[in-house]
């Protein structure tokens, strides 16, 4: 929040999901710009990113679509979208690492807009090295300092397994796998903080059993990786190469230390 | 420059230096932030540290240091200094590679201080993961998002090294290499564009011979690994690992190419 901009921002009154007709109708004339998650972090909840990009051009504003937890999990195509700008990273789905990010602003937005953090590397001349500043044409306008050599190396890895294994064909497994890990909760009788829709649905399940913070610290004990987030539970995040036995596995370790916690601390 | 903030620039007259006075005369009552580069990276002209903060404060300003062309090469103390903030990377002298940089901000000043640019790992509670953003009481406070992981294991391994040799002896071994550049730049008749009084020189010498970036791109044919600066000339950076030897084979290859251009593009 700035001076002269206002923030309002959408509740979440469930725990779980943005309700789509409140964010919309928060968005109207006086609005400029629409920050949302694709994908909310801690429930899973997939926004109908088409719907909100459909209002806020309606009335003249745009949208920031932050990708970070949904690139790399399911299909996007910013040009169905017609989504203004895309940012996510690499750290997630795209099994890249940390330090690296990514922008996506529609081309016919590019020219009319100057970045308010820059560097070096957005100039048109770069290696002119002239004190001022004369944006890059291209996508380099949006770039800051010297790159990150390193973190780049270590993320194009991780990028190209999840494009040879395909975007498709990870959505339709994790699909499979978010709802093996819904029965599972729901046999064991453990709350579930995620949409049971598959259409509505991230590629994590959050499941809230007693006391689970304590239990997600046994679980990390034995070497399930999972986070817990306060607030929420116990996420659980299979990927592409992830199988139902390991769902099966992990969920029945949780069920047993929700059970015996008392053997769990000793 | 943004809106309501007005930038005035000190000039640099010779193309080396920027004159200690009119810098100190443009920091007055209305100045809040002095911006400026401890070594500037085409003449390598170590600027007056010391008495630019010491004007800043008596007129109620702060001093932004940019080290990124002195930090490694020469020492700094941030305290004896007073420096406000202080800004570097790890890609020159410290060896580091791209995609790390460093800030440092006066422990008094750090509480009255909130970041506008900010992440979740900036927040005193980062794994609560709270909407709302409390700063950190610590350093932390000034962090981003999930840190740059791969980029701080390549930089660490610079800093060691550098800290090992220690950097008083990189500083004297440094101002011996650079007089040795400046002495045959003399002796063969080139141009210097850096100062030549030890004590308001960084790490590097900027030769300019005739026809300076065609001599460049053929001493990095040689794999003499120098840069061309626009406007400035050949800019020889050499470190705590460079001997005399080095030295005098780089600038007898300059000698040589400017001697013989003809040769050289066969």
């Amino acid at each position: 929040a700035q001076r002269d901009i206002e923030v309002e921002i959408v509740p979440c009154p469930d725990g779980i999901t943005v309700p789509l007709e409140p964010l919309l109708d928060a968005i109207d004339e006086r609005t400029l710009l629409v920050p949302v998650s694709h994908v909310i972090f801690k429930s899973a909840y997939l926004q109908d990113a088409a719907a909100i990009v459909e209002k806020a051009h309606r009335v003249g504003a745009l949208v920031v679509l932050d990708t970070y937890q949904s690139c790399g999990a399911l299909p996007i195509d910013v040009k169905a979208l017609d989504v203004d700008f895309l940012i996510g990273g690499s750290v997630k789905w795209l099994c890249g690492g940390p330090g690296v990010a990514y922008l996506y602003v529609r081309p016919d937005l590019r020219d009319q807009l100057r970045p308010k953090l820059t560097g070096w590397m957005a100039h048109q001349r770069p290696f002119a090295f002239e004190p001022e500043m004369d944006y890059s044409a291209s996508a380099y306008r949006f770039l800051n300092g010297t790159p990150n050599v390193p973190g780049l190396f270590a993320a194009r890895s991780g990028y190209q397994v999840v494009a040879c294994v395909g975007v498709d064909a990870i959505r339709q497994r994790s699909l499979m796998l978010t709802q093996r890990i819904i029965d599972l909760a729901d046999e064991y009788g453990f709350e579930i903080k995620t949409p049971r829709q598959a259409e509505r649905r991230g590629g994590t399940v959050t499941v809230n059993p007693p006391d689970a913070q304590a239990v997600s610290r046994r679980m990390l004990e034995r070497e399930i990786m999972i986070d817990f987030r306060p607030g929420a539970g116990i996420r659980v995040a299979p990927h592409f190469y992830n199988t139902l036995d390991d769902i099966d596995y992990a969920m029945a370790e949780m069920k047993a230390i929700v059970d015996k916690p008392s053997l769990e601390s000793a």
